[in-house]
């Protein structure tokens, strides 16, 4: 496996573009194939959301067409009639069956889209559509809303069949990035010119998306409008479902830190590792509990270790599922421009004024050992809880 | 029912004291009766909540010991042994059965208690000691660390009988309150002189915390020390289960409102009533969901109506139970130093430029009607998200 440049674009069969103006961005990618898609668990999607779960249906799809500064969220009937409006101007545009069109907003919730926009826009946006690198990072800053710089990534895997897949991916996400299903205001497109059983297609997105954008938490608040797409072009040859995994597993984690690092006012990337959980569900509770304290997310912008230890195990005892267990012989090894074992089988170790600016630094790693012995582990990422994020959430600018 | 000053202390049979040397204080409180408890449901439980547990097993205390400044949490077998040495040490210098005093500590975790300065403090609390409303306030503002003032109520209630009877409380609580179970390094001491069944105080205890401090929400984090203790002297008549019930909901209340009003770093006071749920079950979720949301709250900081409503709804989406309902009906309206209509059954209104400044004022109201008709109501409080929060918690004073 090996990281490549030309995010969506590096992936045979696929040409992308986008343009922004003001806070109004659009980005449409084109390319044909199979296709699986998870959606926001929030009881309230927004209407694309439900429009281009009822289009993914049929599994396959050729054009996404998507757009930022409008989340067309709780617009009612209204609001649905405009999803397939846009899903009738990239098929009429582009020439594609209007049924294979995906469609997705972000934005502000409550307000229509401007379909005036959207169509002026889309003219322009044919008119760049490219198989270049350039192409992916105009699609993924198109739809940055929050975001401070554009996110994408590709790798190429090796098949063993003198043959390599690419596995390409740009996301846009920033706030109100929650630890449920696909985590939010979060869209996730990833596409792959690998051959892939419809079987592998959906098994193996689940399984990264569980690995990935559902272990990484900014806020804990969840959007109506989260989606990852994966669209198989199929233009290269096989692969073994296990490399296929992996392979969308690092695209997706990487997709996923790099929300974690342009978390809303965030000045600290952070990741926590949980092992000798009594399992893995409760590693995963632990971690993600830990990474969305705002308590634990503030004594790491004021860079207190004697603070967050303390919070830290609050955020375990709180979301530990398991019912007994003392959790007595819980370790912390907290590093970030220096490595300190904190606490130690259950006692908070003094430290040393050295040891005290163990926290310095723009990436934070906590460890935790829960010390059962069970091998049980997960890892979730997060950011610090700043004044900026008062700040741009109050949009006080 | 009439509110009366004296706080614990209006309640016969009651004494209290306390100091406070830095951040250092406690509190005592003796009065004899039958005890009901709630505790944390976080899974590690520090030393003394497990210790008072305990000791309340037979459902009678004469006394209360309390220190703010350690929590006495994650202190392994010796936190355990202070904890049951606080307890012999009041029982030594009160006289009372030594198995009939609880013990309870707020403060930061992992470090021991300092027991030579707690003995040091007893006896000149001790000496303190006092059935006077000096008394009740001493001890409320010991337990205080965050909390930039103290907290206590009281009430009288006539009982049909030509008597009265009297509940008092006191309550510390700032930052890390949650909405589960008993919120978060929360410490409430709640008296009565009312003549009450072992049934009706353990009943009207849980009811009354669900409808209060469960329903208040500063940042969402689970202290591993919250405690409510309700004590009956019975040196009062009967009164009638629905009556007290009333009162100590109305008493839990109160409390639990000065908590969210002293929220860590609070420019304003939120009260959220949802109603039209699909039960109730949905209605307290949704409400501690908005009021918890950091999207919502720093909307509130930043007088924001506009932005306030989608991310309320994005809560509300995110944490309603039921499985179907479009939930398109929402209605949402605000009021701070004005009063504003601003999502009417699923449309966000248009407001004007004096509309838009419905959220000036330190007490924000949003009622919430989900449109389901069915009557199932809730209400919760909180406060909004300020830089404040984030220095007081990042400790950069």
């Amino acid at each position: 496996m090996e990281v490549i440049k030309g995010g969506l674009c590096a992936v045979k069969g696929v040409r992308a573009y986008g343009i922004k103006e003001g806070n109004k961005g659009l980005a449409l990618i084109e390319g044909e194939g199979k296709a699986s898609g998870m959606y926001t668990t929030n009881k309230i999607k927004a209407a694309p959301v439900r429009f281009t779960k009822k289009q993914l249906e049929k599994g396959r799809i050729s054009a996404i067409i998507a757009n930022s500064g409008c989340a067309n969220s709780f617009t009612g009937e209204r609001g649905m009639r405009n999803a397939e409006k846009m899903a009738e101007l990239a098929s009429s545009f582009l020439g594609v069956d209007k049924e294979e069109v995906a469609v997705l907003s972000t934005g502000p919730i409550g307000a229509q889209l401007d379909m005036g926009l959207i169509e002026g826009q889309l003219g322009e946006v044919v008119k760049g559509l490219t198989s270049g690198a350039e192409g992916s990072t105009a699609a993924a800053k198109a739809i940055m809303t929050t975001d401070t710089f554009h996110k994408e990534t590709a790798i190429s895997i090796d098949t063993g069949n003198d043959e390599r897949v690419v596995i390409g991916g740009i996301v846009k996400g920033s706030g109100m990035i929650a630890p449920h299903m696909t985590t939010a205001t979060m869209l996730a497109f990833i596409y792959t010119d690998a051959s892939l059983d419809d079987e592998v297609l959906n098994g193996s997105l689940k399984d990264a998306v569980e690995n990935s954008f559902n272990m990484t938490v900014v806020d804990g608040d969840m959007s109506t409008n989260d989606t990852v797409l994966l669209v198989a072009t199929g233009k290269s040859g096989k692969i073994s479902e296990a490399d296929f995994k992996a392979g969308l597993t690092f695209v997706c984690q990487e997709l996923a830190k790099l929300i974690a690092r342009d978390g809303e006012g965030a000045t600290k990337f952070i990741e926590v590792r949980v092992k000798g959980a009594p399992s893995i569900a409760d590693a995963r509770e632990v971690a993600r509990s830990i990474v969305r304290s705002p308590l634990v997310k503030s004594a790491i912008f004021g860079e207190r270790p004697d603070l967050v230890c303390g919070r830290i195990i609050a955020a375990i005892g709180s979301s530990v599922i398991a019912e007994d267990g003392s959790f007595s012989g819980i370790s912390i090894r907290l590093k970030g421009e220096k490595e300190v074992l904190a606490v130690k089988n259950g006692e908070f170790l003094d430290l040393s004024d050295s040891e005290r600016t163990v926290m310095k630094g723009e990436e934070i790693f906590i460890d935790v050992d829960m010390g059962t012995g069970v091998e049980a582990e997960a890892t979730a990422w997060g950011c610090d809880l700043t004044y900026d994020y008062v700040r741009i959430n109050a949009s006080m600018h």
